[in-house]
């Protein structure tokens, strides 16, 4: 019996000298019967809500029944019974409260490390990352996400370095292990114009044998022949509510689950299977801007993504499908009040996203051309000393500061404002410590148990894949 | 067959028309094998915490792993994979964010009904209570809260009124009932030199055969041979925290556990069975007032009532456990940042609630007095200026308003001052439309899918106890 598939963990429930032991006692207590579905997973999608607080998952589905009767993808699995469900504490080596990239490597390899670093433990070594085993497997292996491909979640299932913001390093670390699907924003990673060392990273992955796309219409054509490497904006995507209000947008910029097709369509026909991590990134920038239509919207775009992936693997019968989030952000919550309701639903009419309105304004814009603009994007009427407080964050020096911030831009203050009109209120605009929500469907599903810490998901993917573990 | 166990609502997955085939359809898409698992629920303990947005279950839960290195009985279920899980919708017909009387009148008769009235449909029609439909099942029938007895969470589950508020009608239409133990706060609802009609509650309650008790060890040493009513505070129990910390309020006050366990003894060896709900009643007063010890420590009095359930149900393998809440409150969630382990930490040193901090301070206090009362309770040490704003709020007239705050205490204001100490944050001091937390244990937890609506649970409890249905 080969030892590597052992677990180092034991809460996975999965210990001991063979491969299908282990897995009874885990599924006995699942309520399982695994003699008749010892199926093992030739392909995982793992499709990943960045920075989902509950609140966020609830009132998408909330939001959707009562714009269309319909809830989410996401829920509706829960209703029809079709998934197993965990909670997962995703605390970091440095925290209770995870940052993206220790998050992504917890899963990517089976580590608590460091916030900020990728699959570099606490004493500086190294851990093989989980799309690196699946190649060695001779698995195919890619990622999509509508944050730069560069950032931390994707690169915490491909590669080691301890900091997660040289991400001009991590598009050349890619390259070298030359996954299969790379698509997302990042075009200043990439670009010899943009990066610090003028290196044409597009070319260099050209020469590798890679057809790079730019646009949507040159990712859908795309052979599949060839790796592709997809880079559609400078930096994160637009927001999904803006990209649908500009064709330009829609022209230059696909959708996730766009991607996420195209992924599969790439890889699917892989004799040995393959590996795709799918991230819904703007999710986690619309909390830390407490800006709720980014928020829905992009979570919409995930929960579609989540449609795509569950047609395939329905068809397919060999993929394990799993949807999560990597930790909680802002913890938003639509807060009781006669005007619940009709505030909630007054999101139903917004065209763009707190950032389009702020990201549009600049000193030398008028009180009258503010208003119009918060009108024409959300329908709210401010009030002239609202649009002066606005305004007075271009003016003055009084900015705010924030992670996906440069332009220091007053998401706080407009949220705030926003509240009586939409009835949302958010705990602040950094991540929070809530254990998360884990679905799992198909093959080996089976083994999840309804709670689990982070690092036990990465076991619980070799398992269920038969892949061997590499220390 | 008798049509009575027909479900109004399919959403349960039990509709058909007998009693074990419907099961059959929802228990195979759970992967149940019911003809092993057929023993129906001849006692039913239902177990809720008020107001527990997700944040609050896990942050108890990592307070006290990080305290004593368990964490808490309900997520220790989830680790132990020993329960089925759900999250559940509690819109009201009033709003997506329902108060306390409609949730618990969902689960109380089947239906959602507005928000602050009790098993009074939308047309003014009464439906029957779950507890009535127990009782005329000839099973014992009871509840336990640490709010009054007459609040809304339990008198959803027992009686009819339009309005919860009227709360000494509600003591009356309980002794109609003849419930069989009724134990909480209250006294202002039954003591004659407190009911607006002088009514003397207690003496009518005897009258009717029930022991009345109205100290701890009164309600310790109780016969069980009688019905009891137990009534130990005038009002809501005092927090758990403040509890511990006073030999005076130990020596009054019974804890929730102690109040579970005394139910299950008074009733457990009736021949047909019981009911009992248990209330952790200031969960939700803790989040109306973001009071975070108030939180965390009666959120512990909650998961150790969980413990009394579950030992006398694996012990007597008849008992369906069903723990939830009602609905979030006010969201908490720790925040990310260098400080967030050390602060959540600092908790841990906590001696009291905010609300006995405010509630001891007046405008004669001085600014040495509220800084040493603070740092007793908290270790916190304010600045003068700071100090300086709580004690406005005494002397002026910017009083704070508040479900819970009949004083106009600054609760939200000492919370925000909290906040850099604790690294917690709130969406509001209201409600929230997340859905909750659902978990259940013991004979038919089976028939739980993942997400059912509110009112699917009223049937669901009638159809594991085999009970019948009264329209």
């Amino acid at each position: 019996m080969n030892r590597r598939f052992f677990l180092k963990n034991g809460s996975l429930g999965i210990i001991g000298s063979s491969l299908f032991k282990p897995f009874d006692s885990s599924a006995n207590n699942m309520g399982y019967d695994l003699a008749q579905n010892t199926k093992k997973a030739k392909n995982i999608i793992m499709i990943i809500s960045d920075g989902m607080s509950s609140g966020t998952l609830h009132m998408t589905d909330l939001y959707l029944s009562r714009k269309y009767g319909t809830g989410s993808n996401w829920l509706q699995l829960y209703t029809d019974n079709r998934v197993s469900r965990s909670l997962m504490d995703m605390a970091s080596a440095s925290s209770i409260v995870t940052d993206s990239a220790a998050a992504s490597s917890s899963w990517g390899c089976g580590v608590r490390v460091y916030s900020g670093s990728l699959n570099i433990g606490t004493r500086g070594e190294e851990h093989m990352p989980l799309w690196q085993k699946f190649k060695k497997a001779e698995k195919k292996a890619g990622c999509v996400t509508t944050v730069p491909i560069t950032h931390a979640t994707p690169a915490g299932f491909c590669i080691n370095q301890k900091s997660r913001s040289n991400q001009e390093r991590i598009a050349e670390k890619y390259l070298q292990q030359k996954f299969d699907v790379m698509m997302g924003g990042g075009d200043t990673y990439f670009s010899p114009e943009k990066r610090k060392d003028k290196k044409d990273m597009y070319q260099n992955f050209t020469s590798k044998g890679y057809k790079v796309v730019k646009t949507r219409s040159e990712m859908l054509s795309a052979s599949i022949d060839q790796p592709i490497l997809g880079v559609f904006h400078d930096n994160g995507f637009p927001y999904s509510i803006d990209r649908e209000n500009s064709k330009e947008l829609q022209q230059k910029v696909p959708t996730l689950a766009e991607m996420t097709q195209k992924a599969i369509e790439a890889m699917k026909d892989h004799p040995k299977g393959f590996v795709l991590q799918v991230e819904a990134g703007k999710v986690d920038w619309a909390a830390h801007g407490n800006d709720i239509a980014g928020l829905i919207y992009d979570q919409i775009a995930h929960d579609e993504a989540i449609q795509v992936a569950m047609d395939f693997a329905e068809q397919d019968g060999e993929t394990l499908v799993i949807i999560t989030t990597d930790h909680g952000n802002a913890n938003p919550g639509l807060i009781y009040g006669n005007e619940a309701n009709g505030n909630f639903d007054s999101l139903q009419k917004y065209k763009h996203t707190n950032d389009w309105i702020l990201s549009g304004i600049g000193k030398e814009t008028s009180v009258s051309q503010i208003k119009e603009r918060v009108n024409y994007a959300t329908g709210i009427v401010l009030t002239n000393e609202e649009t002066k407080q606005l305004l007075s964050h271009y003016t003055d020096v009084h900015s705010e500061e924030g992670l996906y911030n440069p332009r220091h831009l007053p998401f706080k203050l407009l949220a705030e404002i926003q509240q009586k009109h939409t009835s949302i209120g958010w705990i602040s605009m950094k991540h929070s410590a809530d254990y998360v929500e884990l679905a799992m469907f198909g093959p080996r599903s089976q083994l999840l148990k309804p709670f689990i810490k982070n690092t036990d998901l990465h076991y619980l993917m070799l398992a269920a894949a038969e892949v061997e573990n590499i220390f």
